[in-house]
């Protein structure tokens, strides 16, 4: 099944100069949808993964089948000002300004296996301060599986001794 | 299985006053999140459903995973400025002042049968957006299912003629 049919190119999205890989497309394609979550499900099987974590908000659309797919729980990487606990929170560097993450405090336990999904690996800023989090509270990161990697982004430098694996390049 | 022991009552968040009931342990633990999401796709599962719509993010939390489990695709409702592509938009009263969602306008065709899953049925303004989005498109809104409902905020007032199912009642 050829899954980039079902990722539409955007020129200029959300700034000049950028190309959007959307995936809106594709979610709406029953056998699309069902494939990707398959393959990055198939990924995570023989990791012993305890939890899948996903960052806000587009992670949240592959991770929350992954993790059922798994029978996995979930743990919602967020950002700022949506958990209501206690949390950690982690601030990366972008082009221009910068983002922040937050994860309840609580949300992985020492010695549990994560995997992480994203829809996309693009500079890898997100998921590196995820990894960071994740680390702090004692989990062991397994893998790392995107739908879409950007590789002239170079986010694997950034990821580097981690297991990655991305259904689709660009 | 007593699902109400998987949702943190939070005090005072996201202000004063309100009681913030936090769907993040539920998520965490495989049983209770797979068993959530089997009873919202159980609703689903006689009314002939052709797409899953979810308000972003938590929407995205159960609406995914029921896509999956119905064999359907997944159309996001979204924040502002987050579709590339050409969008409907609804703006919907809050207490004080108000908020907006977006869809890509070609995200339902015309006779879809449309699932509505979300996590919270409090005041139904943003639901109710999304149904008057769908039906502008000239989908059927054949349920509405959500995790939680808070009953004494009656959404389900704002929402009368429609099929409504919460998993939780509070």
């Amino acid at each position: 099944m050829d899954l980039k049919k079902y990722i539409a190119d955007i020129p200029d999205f959300p700034e000049p100069g950028v190309l959007f890989r959307d995936v809106t497309p594709l979610l709406a394609d029953k056998d699309a949808y069902q494939e990707s979550v398959r393959l990055l499900a198939e990924f995570g099987k023989d990791k012993n993964v305890d939890v899948i974590a996903g960052p806000e908000a587009r992670g949240f659309l592959f991770g929350c089948p992954v993790a059922l797919e798994l029978g996995c729980g979930f743990v919602p990487v967020r950002k700022p000002g949506k958990l209501p606990r206690e949390i950690l929170s982690k601030t990366y560097e972008l082009e221009y300004g910068h983002n922040e993450i937050q994860m309840h405090s609580d949300s992985i336990k020492p010695g549990q296996n994560v995997l992480i999904v994203d829809d996309l690996l693009a500079t890898g800023g997100t998921v590196e301060a995820a990894v960071s989090l994740i680390e702090q509270m004692g989990g062991n990161v397994v893998g790392i599986a995107f739908l879409i990697e950007l590789e002239a982004l170079k986010g694997r430098d950034l990821l580097k001794g981690y297991d990655i694996y991305s259904v689709l390049k660009y």
